[in-house]
């Protein structure tokens, strides 16, 4: 048959109560579309770390990597480290491993949901921050120096070959929102060219590549200049690309001005594969306790179904995406409220929003 | 005479505009207050760069090294680079040169400004931001390395000694900010210490020298996970210091929950010399207008002050900072508005806070 091998990695804390929860909605759009999917789930994090010293095996890679794609619920727990002293985090593996340069990571204000800036414009955010995810800051993950106890380093590297890749899909994401959105999506590199060379260089590969695009309209950004301006008039912004620490802070930003990161998804995607993940975390203060939002895990599905669809699995994954993204914007619109804002548990959010799939 | 000496150097664009202003109002101050002032008004800056090939001569830096304080208003403008294209910034070098280590940049919500956030709360921000201004990424800055014209490279460079230093300065800051305030002042180290080695090496060192202030409350907390709080809750936080890189975006942030980079003053201070300046650039879009935003600039003038009083120039010093910022206060409480939220422009704004100030 060619049905979809899904890859679902539940992984620790509320990474396994918001897979639930995925699964449940899945299965619903699965029946109703005729989407043929098997999943197999693997286990790895940091309880299983904790158990037997890998946090993921090899056979677990090997399985996940010859899935089609992979939902991944949440990795890592405080107190569970490894030796180094860093955190038990596989996530960044499969990033490394499988080549998974772009992190896409949108941020749109869904009606209903609380927004923290006072301005009313903050109602029309709809941008995706795509992290670089393979290299920047993060190379030296694992490779950092001590010079005796009086210095330590990390060095960050910025390639023309994932700056090119990074490039092109930032210009082919603003062309397929700009046809789906109806309006023009300038392609913005959020970068300190300013003081540093790597950067320097980002920014003029970027321009090189962005000269392949004459349609997309494409600007630079220093990134605390973008600090400051996604606080102010974060409605401006379309599509912002930029190095992968700097992404990791961006995009943590952003989650906070449209609900936090329980409604943030994310995706990040290679040339050949994919993983799908809500932004957050484990949530070791609220595990276990049916409280966790499954919202940004829902729509880091919905990423799913429509990368899928975009893959060539063809228009009822499409439909499947834009059902199930519409499914939550009606939850909410009609009322619903997370318990993060005083409201429901993941079982009712998820059940509110599945309720609007029709059978 | 025992006058202090002050190093003004105006920069560019409405660093010129809102050093005016800053002298003005400090004049009025010296005469009330009795205090002996002299000052040595040095050029230096893009503009400077342009005619003469020198953004800041030898000459020049020796005499600001040889004043007491240095008074600066912003460098740097949009088009005029080094031939590398990285900035003109000499602020930058005197950061380096002088051992500037600790970039003091103060984020307090003026009553009256209008903030960014919805939640009420959000009047009740008042934290200082400490960024480290001698290594971490910044290190690299004209160190950079390119591998051929395939990869670029640039090294994070934390050391014991610098932060040991930070660490120190961070504390004794909460101690005197629990002292002025009234209650307890956290220390928060924001870091990314679940990744990259030199981080956790800057966590562990923190903690070392936390050992010595038991009296101060210490905390660790991830980068993101700042990120995404100062967008959620920034009245939880007190003192935040962190590496260069992440200060220069956390400052920013921090500055738009506020009001802007306007209302956003920074001092950069060392064991031996410091540096009080708007954290604000050039403005090169609204510079020549005469709507230029002095406040930032009247606070990091009132940080100066307050500094030379705690080095020894005496009471009066502390007095007039503290009349200065609640002439600043004052002033907005009754209604002043700065020309980007629509109100006045930058002598009209220095007016209002002057006439606060009894003569
Ligand atoms: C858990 C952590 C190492 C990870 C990262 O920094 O990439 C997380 O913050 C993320 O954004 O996915
Ligand atoms: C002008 C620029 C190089 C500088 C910096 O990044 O340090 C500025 O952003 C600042 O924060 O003082």
């Amino acid at each position: 048959s060619n049905a979809v091998r899904i890859a679902v990695m539940p992984g620790d804390g509320i990474g396994v109560e918001v897979t639930e929860a995925a699964s449940f909605v899945l299965d619903r759009l699965a029946r109703r579309h005729g989407l043929g999917i098997t999943t197999e789930t693997l286990q790895a994090g940091a309880f299983l770390y904790q158990e037997t010293g890998t946090a993921m095996t090899e056979d677990t890679f090997r399985k996940a990597e010859a899935c089609d794609a992979i939902l991944l619920g949440a990795m890592g727990w405080p107190g569970i480290r490894y030796p180094d002293g860093t955190e038990i985090a596989p996530q960044l593996d499969l990033r490394f491993r499988l080549g998974l340069y772009a992190g896409v990571r949108p941020i749109r204000a869904i009606p209903g949901v609380p927004l923290a800036l006072r301005d009313e414009r903050a109602a029309k955010i709809d941008m995706v921050i795509l992290r670089e995810s393979t290299e920047g800051l993060f190379w030296a993950r694992g490779r950092g120096e001590m010079i005796g106890d009086a210095e330590a380093r990390d060095t960050m590297v910025i390639t023309r070959a994932t700056t090119e890749r990074l490039a092109r899909f930032s210009f082919r994401l603003a062309q397929r929102r700009a046809e789906r959105l109806g309006r023009s999506q300038t392609v913005t590199l959020v970068d300190k060219a300013n003081v540093f060379l790597s950067m320097a260089f980002m920014r003029r590969v970027f321009g090189e590549v962005a000269a392949e695009f004459p349609g997309v309209p494409h600007a630079n950004h220093y990134i605390d200049a973008m600090a400051l301006d996604l606080v102010r008039r974060p409605w401006d912004f379309d599509v912002l690309p930029m190095e992968n620490m700097f992404g990791d802070i961006i995009s943590d930003l952003g989650a906070g001005l449209i609900g936090g990161m329980g409604y943030a998804p994310s995706a990040d995607i290679g040339d050949t594969h994919a993983v799908f993940q809500p932004s957050h975390g484990t949530g070791p203060d609220i595990a276990g306790k049916g409280v966790a939002n499954p919202t940004a895990m829902l729509l880091s599905a919905a990423l799913m179904l429509d990368w899928l669809a975009v893959r060539g699995a063809g228009q009822a994954w499409a439909d499947a995406a834009t059902e199930l993204e519409a499914a939550v914007d009606g939850a909410f619109a009609a009322g619903l409220r997370t318990a993060e804002f005083g409201g429901v548990g993941t079982k009712d959010v998820t059940k509110a929003v599945a309720d609007l799939i029709p059978a």
